[in-house]
């Protein structure tokens, strides 16, 4: 992501120079190099993995940089991060504002949507990054500052739990249509929803996408990774006592699509078979759901 | 909404004569003189409340309707009715599709999302129909031939179940962003989401403008009914074993809305009373939800 | 369930003549020779598969009985079913009630906890039956009276909805327990839960059990049948607009637990890839839940 | 609690000086007297609020008592407190167990079921303590040691979990019951599913007392608190990647029952209300629910 990022700085007008421990796409080969090329005041733009790795990273630069630089970062940082950050630059005066960055692979042609937290004035220097970034039309329509340290790594938490949301609910359309017999044509009900329904997005035209590819999905297996931003949005409902029961069903769709043989579905298989004699299958023996009635 | 595609109808130059009990939108003052208006071979485009209304309207047109004409209901019939309606009618000779249709009250400026279920021959004979009510583009972006007689109605319904998902994610997100009190410009967020990102999409879009005109929402109950479409949705996922959390979790979310005092959590209260001596309140003394730790 | 019940019957000192179509355990040859070794006014109390069967015997009880005599149906027919039965039994004079019964393969050492549903009148016939089935003790302890035709089977049909529940919540508990390192002994946390927790119930004792005769459940597989009842609870929910979250999240975790590759989830499979290039598998790759952070 | 604990102890023969900040039930007048007064190796049993107020008294207890001590954490603490409480003590020699403890008011009568963490000499050494808390029988039926520290909280954070879902299963079944019209006594059907049924359970038992106290549960309001048990199950839920959807869905239950127009149902809404022109009502206008078709 970073390196798209790159090219769509570069192209709107943006001086940039990449590092990336990969050779084959870095400009230079050392944070320090990194760090000597760039103009004074710095400006250090992060996109590197959550956690230890941008830890790792901020404290690094919390030593080479120095006041009045300014450190952005853009990756899926937990927004519970960005204080102790901002707070171990900041004894070095150096600036520090968090940035959450939407658009995956189509960000590059089609520009990203940017939420950001921190300092007004980091903000405002930061603004020209941001600009190239963004898709063009108003400014509002693709960037929002959105509050204090962490608001932008929180708003961009909450876009993802809704992603998982979203993705969730037509996925269970998709396979109300597929289990029904009546329905002839899966992929041409999708299509024709682009224009003129109220599910019309996005994600509806990429799912049109995916069927024309695959129009059975048969190349595609039922297992869903999950990362971070799902998990700590339930988190946050939790915290907040927020229900979220559509964001939360969403992510547990994702761990019981990676089971096998559910240890809770072998509890409630072994109560049934305790109570009512119910017969139990053996490991391996799962087979394509009978007709139930 | 019926008033609104009489209108597409005619600026697509397609001749119309519509008929409702209401005097001040009716062109004609009865069924009998609709009928006798129309050139033969007749279509008669139906847009009534399901169920029992849409019942006796198709009942009532199989007395005086005749060969090679075509009824269609475009209403919100549940698609167990369209057989019946189909066989009712084909006793006679007449046609019948059904048509669920999508759009709302922007159905007019947009154009409507189609879907239809029934024989070729009937849907071929409505094509004019379904090109002048759905947006300009491509046919197969806004009109499908979902199947076989209910299938038309069976795809709205799913598309409808699926709104609800996706209402209730994005709703879910909005709570949480106004949840937490780093969060400055929750309007703004939304508004920074409608391009570049993975959510963009037509309800993000009438979210922005639900709250420009209502930042808080502070003139809106959050009291939501809900309609067949929803319910019948459940029902299939129930019907056909498939896995429906997410858009499920939406409609009980709209119960409970309409709820005050739920009998469930009340005795969930009266439990915790009798284990565990926990004090209950007595109805009314019910209150803004203290700071739960 | 009938060959139990009739033990349990004739150890109560009811003198009762069994029907079955097996013949090592039927005590007649035929329904004809049944109803004729019945002492008049004769009681029929049906132990037959819900839906069709029932529906039939019924039918063919109702042109064989005669006025005075009285059907009871025991298994577990939807309560929409009874009125219909009841209706047409009464056309020739017959009685009929529906009675719910819970147990299973313990009733008949343990009793069986009865709810009927009809006229005060037929239930007073009966009782000397419900005492002979029910377990020892008061009566109003495991025999209810609920309401009238159709109320025995409907709240058997919610006892059951919240033995799903209860079931789906233990088992959520169990797979924490497995799931956590510092959790040494699961059999054992459930064995001391019996006495003393306030989750102490007949469905932990059976869990004990089923831990007891295999201690990681590695002979059963998560994979679990459901029955009618489980489904019409949630659709009576939907349909008296009641919130059923818990009992539904059961029902639905058994139609996952049948799924492999779900096409839900072999959606959201794509949609990731198509908008973040995040890896899919192929069906069949898929493995063991890899460490998720 | 800690007052029930204190008598049950005493009738089972242990000798007992409790401190309590309320002069009313303590012993003695400050933790200086209560350490001066317990016989050496002394034994610490606490049972203070979870979080701050736990960590403030072991801290304290880690300056006063000394090598061979023993502190006990029976309160709800969150078992990833007891390792950092086990560490600080452990550098003064001071030996650390956590119990969990389930009973509630009934628990003086009863006996308590205990699930103990720790190092099996410290198990050892409090047996004594067990055995006249928990209730008369084998001991496995009523105590157990989980395993390393934690493990104690830990399984008791599971059993409340558990104890949630069945509540929520519960009282999502009392609804359906008090719903429907052909439902007459719905006290009396609880009061006959104790003997005999799947579901019958000390919950269950107490349903039967609270609708015999209150039929209708016409003095308690459907607001619902939640402790932090229940949430952090969820947690656990989520950072082992196990779906809990029947216990969370009954955590969910008890936020939404202290809301009253909730942001997201208010967005959801008002997002009707645009799409489709749907009436919205005002804060305050909120009624009993209509009868929805």
């Amino acid at each position: 992501m970073g390196f798209n990022m790159r090219q769509r700085l570069r192209d709107g007008g943006i001086q940039v120079t990449g590092y990336d421990r990969k050779p084959e796409v870095t400009d230079v080969e050392s944070v320090d190099e990194l760090l000597a090329t760039l103009p004074s005041p710095r400006i250090v733009w992060l996109m590197v993995p959550a956690g230890a790795v941008t830890a790792s990273v901020v404290s690094e630069l919390a030593g080479k940089l120095g006041s009045g630089d300014l450190v952005i970062d853009g990756g899926n940082s937990r927004f519970t991060e960005d204080r102790k950050h901002q707070e171990l630059l900041a004894e070095q005066g150096i600036g520090f504002i968090d940035v959450g960055v939407s658009g995956g692979v189509w960000g590059l042609a089609n520009g990203y949507g940017l939420m950001a937290g921190g300092d007004p004035e980091h903000i405002q220097t930061a603004m020209p990054l941001f600009d190239a970034l963004r898709p063009d039309g108003p400014r509002e329509e693709s960037f929002v500052h959105v509050g204090d340290i962490g608001a932008g790594h929180y708003a961009k938490m909450v876009h993802n739990g809704i992603e998982y949301g979203l993705m969730q609910a037509f996925a269970e359309g998709y396979e109300l249509l597929e289990a029904k017999d009546i329905i002839k044509d899966v992929p041409g009900t999708f299509r024709a929803w682009q224009k003129g329904t109220v599910v019309r997005s996005w994600l509806l035209d990429l799912m049109v996408k995916a069927l024309e590819e695959d129009p059975g999905l048969s190349r595609i297996a039922g297992y869903v990774e999950d990362s971070g931003e799902g998990r700590w949005t339930v988190e946050e409902a939790i915290a907040n006592a927020v229900p979220a029961p559509a964001i939360t069903a969403a992510v547990f769709a994702r761990f019981a699509s990676r089971q096998e043989d559910a240890p809770a579905m072998k509890m409630v298989a072994a109560l049934r078979n305790q109570f009512g004699g119910h017969a139990v299958r053996a490991p391996g023996q799962r087979q394509p759901e009978s007709d139930q009635k």
